[in-house]
């Protein structure tokens, strides 16, 4: 279960409000790249983490940090929003930034939240539940941590190259450095699962003698022209998962053309295709 | 620009037909683990991909092949619904497998496709592009295709091990070797871009001594007692990126408790708010 | 503006509730191809319709209709509800239709609304407004609305096959009836803006001296062999709209490759991208 | 910020698995009735609350309760999906509840998450933030909540009387007792704010003077045979405001017929539209 | 059913069309505070009212107004958009209001709509049907609708401060004072329902001897330093629904940590989870 | 199964970058009426076509078209948002069409995509596959196909009014006149189906007998006078579909009031409804 502090995990403070920076800021709340996505994933996967039970804690400690960055967020987009133009007649006056203009912002957070953040993305996009990734394999969890924290060191760095102001740039600067920790502590977390060798291919506990090793480790090009696809490490020498060879060929189709035959009576087909 | 074969990559065939395990492939088409979702992500990613423009072919390739799979897809759930009921009188007599009735298919496939395929999950939820994740990074773009291919794989062992039929275990063990190639396949392209301490953090590009570097390397506990949190690879040693040393904390406030004030006039709150 | 009547505009009742039939005709209710797209459809090209007023009336009358047949829907969804099972455990006893089991209903019809319609499709997905087409250009207009009365009259026709309940044969024989209307409806709108050659291709006020020609009337083939595409009345002789001729080949890129070059400081990418 | 204990709020057991009434529970984690929904519309509320700070600290400790509701449901789900069919073969024997196949279960809950819960509803649609109901206006919100844990209750207590296992009785009837408690709390905030008559019409800051004071207090009826509208508490005595006098009347239209002229060239419209 | 009358409820001009006033007043067509909402919400709450069937025509009259509103302010948004810049060249010349540019209009009013309304927000995203409460309980419906119309009236002030168009503030005018009465109008219903100390706790139908009273009217508080919550009328005194009273206290975990176990066999997990 | 060739099908160019004119490009990808729709709607229809495989070929072809467009309008996309401000502070500067401003370009194209495409439209919503039309009948398949090029060549049209850049103009007239082809293609399969009076009414395979005849070819009113409904080609003559005679009149109500009854005991509707 879950406690409150009422103070925030780090100082946030604005020293110029900015309301079209508050719309980029939303894509940090509600951005598929953003801090809802983590906090919900992580209590996810929480939720339903079997096995060993030290990534349960792992992951609801890391949930708990993720809440506080929505709060650290939300607070930054209010104080933004402040002295944004609430009539269309005084915007180029309280405007902030020259040239921007109330179109420039998301009306939403000024028509619906009254000034404050809300759970959407830069372009008033609500987030979408379905972008919480659990699948109840510990290893594809964590490599979806790595991404979700790898995109979303990115969308720091863009919003932090994106303001002037000292302290949001402070804030972000913090924000991205637990951003590097996060990256880290996944990545981590697959090392302590045994690394490369041992995680993959995801899920290990599938028999690699059931699947058809034709294909396993075949890199398959698919050019019109029928030439070799492009050369790198994924063409030769030693799979990553060490557990085969890697080749390269142009793909032929070996299944035949399908045919699904008429259409059934009653189906609504039209009576052309019975 | 694309072009077709007629032909199918690998021959599908359904033995006996199963209007449940349509349900079932659904989820591999139009699933946020499905084959909508890579096709779609491979092409976006290629569109976008600026650099060296061999990830651009890369790219492109896998991209192909998995617009195959969504047809082999598509065609195994057309094969597995003929023989779906069309009427509740007629459910009984006609259902393949004991047990299974009308309510445990997916109705739309049958009142909306006419015993087709739809880009629809396993729930008859649509998939929504918002699930494409191109970043503008190669780095964090190969991470999410690792990340969608570990969880692609995971899906298809567990279709394979949902069904006896043999036409589908053997279109299934077909795909679960190309997810297991393009696990590696992704992982490769990491280590080609340099591995764990080039790569990380994602993006590199961005000079972490602007970070706040404090905070870079510390697992951070957030139990509610101030106990120390679980450690493990993450609390201890060198960071994976090999720039920091892992340390960990219980964590307290640094910030304080957020006050936006009174709220403005004219901008719809309550009068006490004001 | 809108008035109601209390009564129905035909009337509905149904002999054996099912709740599983309560579920399918959601899909007529909330689905792509349901009342409430066309209700709202019709409406809101109503609301835009510029130049001859008839057609707002046109669509505002049928628009009304539309919102009829939604209540004569939820009222036989409701009816076809009474009885479902309240518990798990009465399921086997209360179920009207052997073998059908609370797996196979709507679970929101019963935990959401309470035994009643909702504006959901057949598996629970709600309607989303994005489906209602309405472009500004009344024939574009016009033949999405024959589209939604072709995907209707499919779905209906599908339902009838469904059921053997005469209340619901009944009131489904009168709402085919009506698409049939419907269709013949927007099809003769068409037919008063002039038929093939004046309407299209819409809009028909872009001059066409504009489009690049050499491409207007020919079928092109992407036929990975070159192949000749399949032949066809779009392959040979006059165009539809009257303003060409079908030609037919295969086509080759007149493109290069396209190439984005290397990314820009300061926007996340890679290093090895810049 | 906020901190994590490890046990639960409230003990959650499951005597007899069931696969069926984890599908079930889901709505009351991702339906829009559910706990997501909740807990995050209490803190977004919490983080933009203006005025005095009394009502921040009571929706974020609130916030706080829901969150670790989401848990102690996820919990459920999962130790409910214990015991689900693997495969369509086993589903007969395996099925704990007599008659609930695969085809009554949440494949995604399968098929995704590996016997875990999501934040998905009972048909398996994502949670969308748009349901986060946050105005900026504190009177509305706590409306707002009054009406959520109105439906939330309800929820619950058909949950409730859908199933027979006691450990989910008394999990349910916890959760009940809350939802009792939440909705006289919520129903207190409005009341310290200062009851019907100074909280109404919402919000209580826009001078009633400028509102078109003939339709104040006017029940209307559009009733098509122009006969007086349904009498009741909302057509005679005080307001209940306090600010006015209900009357009743049939209404008539006061505008004209709308009428938006010819499309503009270069509008894409017909050319007949011109 | 339905019926309509070709004139608007209330006269509609705008003396200066402004494109980005337009796109705000989408938020009252297609946001969740829109009359889309209303009016679909109590058309689905009419059609699915069991009971005294008096609240099905309350319900159902009131949804034929609303459908008027969407009318008058789709035809509002039409005339906003007279004028709009049609090419990116134009625009400095056309815009009615200094500084407002094409990128501060919503581009899908000009792209899909040629220049009229559409069922979006403010920000383009489309009225989603799942906002549509029908619960089956009369008392939380109207409570839902008193709050429905609270957040309308909040978003209606907010566009009446935006503008200083004649035509607009009086249509304005008249819709602030319909949300007046109908605030109003469902407190009346909720009033003649029996008021506070018979409608909650909602549903009232449900044992309150079966819930676990010892926490149905207490106050928990979840702040870390485990410190008394927040003292209000929520906190002490008789309970609003009258059938306890208040009290206040921290909370503590009642229990236990949760533990899934390890995974099962073939279900997707990761070796180590077995 | 699909090839790439590494060319784009038709020349790519832009002149002067134009961020704002990224954003509406969007529309063309990601809208409702862009190019991701139709090839994702050719390819589902393609997949499950029954019946003359000719069909199949042909719509798998023009996929495989459609798919080429993606890919030149994403690379349009990316071209027109070289240059784009990365900063609020560069934007007045560094914005290449005067007045454009940070807040008019779609954000999330930078902080999502680092200046790429994405599959979403120009308001930044993520396409949704319930766009996808693949109703199994052939004919109503071919009549969607029109209408989505329609819609498809409107939007074109606009978006080819509102550039002045050279190689834009010359992208969107190759485009302009393959939705011309493409229309009257999908004519032309529907003539070659046996043209209107064999088509409709679309399903042609439901017998018309069991239709309610009575309503079949009558144009009805629901005027709120009771007069006499628009007149014109579809009121009187021979119905398009050649099977019946097209009559007009006023509709009156000829169901009754409907009554759903008390609501069942746990069913959790309020006390006074049981």
């Amino acid at each position: 279960m879950f406690y409150v502090d009422k103070r925030l995990q780090f100082p946030v403070r604005v020293e110029t409000p900015n309301p079209v920076f508050a719309r980029a800021l939303q894509q940090a709340i509600g951005g598929v790249e953003g801090e809802i996505r983590v906090a919900m994933q992580y209590f996810f996967q929480a939720c339903g983490a079997r096995g060993n039970p030290k990534y349960r804690d792992l992951l609801m400690n890391t949930a708990a940090e993720e809440l506080g960055h929505i709060e650290m967020l939300a607070t930054a987009v209010a104080l933004n929003l402040e002295g944004a133009p609430l009539s269309l007649q005084e915007e180029a006056a309280a405007d902030p930034v020259a040239g921007a203009v109330m179109g420039g912002i998301n009306l939403k957070n000024l028509l619906s939240a009254g000034l404050s953040a809300m759970p959407v993305d830069s372009d008033g996009v609500p987030f979408d539940m379905s972008h919480i990734y659990a699948s109840g394999n510990i290893a594809a969890d964590m490599g979806a941590n790595v991404t979700a924290e790898s995109t979303g060191r990115i969308l720091a760095t863009r919003l932090y190259n994106m303001t002037n102001d000292p302290g949001m740039k402070e804030m972000l600067a913090f924000l991205i450095a637990r951003d590097t920790m996060h990256q880290n502590q996944w990545l981590a977390a697959l090392e302590e699962l045994g690394g490369h060798e041992t995680v993959y291919p995801i899920p290990n506990s599938f028999p690699q003698s059931e699947e058809n090793q034709d294909f396993s480790y075949a890199f398959l090009g698919f050019q019109r022209d029928g030439s070799e696809p492009v050369q790198g490490r994924w063409s030769e020498g030693a799979s990553i998962d060490g557990n085969g060879t890697f080749t390269s060929r142009p793909m032929e189709p070996m299944g035949e053309e399908p045919n699904l035959g008429p259409a059934r009576e009653n189906s609504g087909a039209q009576a052309e295709q019975l």
